[in-house]
């Protein structure tokens, strides 16, 4: 019997990395990777089409979310807010926050698994030990799975599944690792695309799990790597 | 006291014209235009400058959601898929159905809402006298409105208004007509651009709509105008 199909959501960071290799436990696979202006897509998309290689999926898709980056408001897609370094401060909203954003890749996600008959969507969002960015809550998604329920045609049946949205970064890793996502083809940093920053939030993120699990990470850091 | 701000879905369409002529009776107008490749989109264009320019909007915004075109899956976007002509089947979904595109156009709205500060998303969904897309029915754009409420910032607060979603066209035409909406300026064929063709199911909407309001309808037609 044929294996379902999968969309997945693949930013090219770990979360969606180890989303992906859970995903292809039981599911044909489908990446989609957007692009809108951030600060770091070059680099981003390398990583997307290295892990779309890695899992050898059936099908890939890019698209540009231009009009994030026409919208603003965001630290990732506006130059004249700095991105803000050291660790994300509990109950803000972080600058890097980009409104909206999971929402604009959610719906390009269930019209391509509509179209191409995907049984499910998968994203690699991270609630508790992450950014504190509203789109990422695990009620955001259960909400938006039925609004993809009433929003498709009848036929259409999709599951939005997000694996790892109560797992610490230290279980990304160190689970991840167990079961085979390549974190070295991976990368979180939000300002910097030859060496990692390591004073960004996404990088603090990062080393934070790193350092949790006791792994080095494989990937460049120009300070505060290796902890 | 400042009227609030509210975003407005225009299409270029007569039910978008209507919400918007609504929509101004109590708030300042930002409009909101998206392309994806559609058949009519240089024409849809230009009815929404005319638009915003009858309406003296503050603030406009037009948006490519190409992503729409790559994934396809409509006869709107797919030169391959015949535009179908008559009457809208009951129960079935028709092959002018951009899948989920109306979500793409909420996330859009949302995201540029959140940034200005609009306090509204007022969009011109029809569903029970309309084509039948599950994207344009009630349900939806109640669960869609708590979806924003949970993915966006704590204290941004949006509610999304669809005054004529239970209308009948008739209702659009001479409620619209009765409040000033200049349907003069809108167009509605799925096909054509510079004479409406007359027998698509969009134009067949519209026709039965002025024809039922006992009006006749200002836009040129091919043949099976004027009824």
């Amino acid at each position: 019997m044929t294996r379902p199909l999968a969309v997945v959501c693949v930013s090219g960071g770990m979360d969606s990395c180890v989303t992906a290799a859970i995903a292809g436990r039981d599911h044909r696979l489908a990446f989609l990777h957007a692009t809108y202006g951030q600060r770091t897509q070059a680099k981003e998309l390398s990583c997307f089409h290295a892990l779309a290689e890695h899992f050898a999926v059936e099908r890939r898709l890019v698209v540009d979310l231009g009009s994030l980056a026409a919208i603003g408001g965001s630290s990732l897609t506006d130059r004249s807010i700095p991105v803000r370094e050291g660790s994300p401060e509990a109950g803000l909203v972080p600058t890097s926050y980009v409104p909206f954003r999971n929402a604009h890749l959610l719906a390009t996600a269930a019209s391509w698994a509509e179209v191409i008959h995907a049984s499910a969507i998968f994203a690699g969002a991270v609630w508790e030990d992450s950014s504190g960015y509203p789109d990422c809550r695990p009620e955001f998604y259960r909400a938006f799975e039925t609004v993809v329920h009433l929003g498709t045609r009848p036929e259409t049946d999709l599951r939005i599944v997000t694996p790892v949205i109560d797992w610490t970064k230290a279980e990304i890793v160190s689970r991840g690792l167990a079961i085979g996502a390549p974190l070295e083809k991976t990368w979180s940093c939000y300002q910097a695309e030859d060496v990692a920053c390591g004073v960004c939030e996404s990088c603090q993120l990062r080393l934070k799990g790193f350092g949790e699990a006791g792994v080095p990470d494989p990937i460049p850091y120009r300070r505060g790597g290796r902890p």
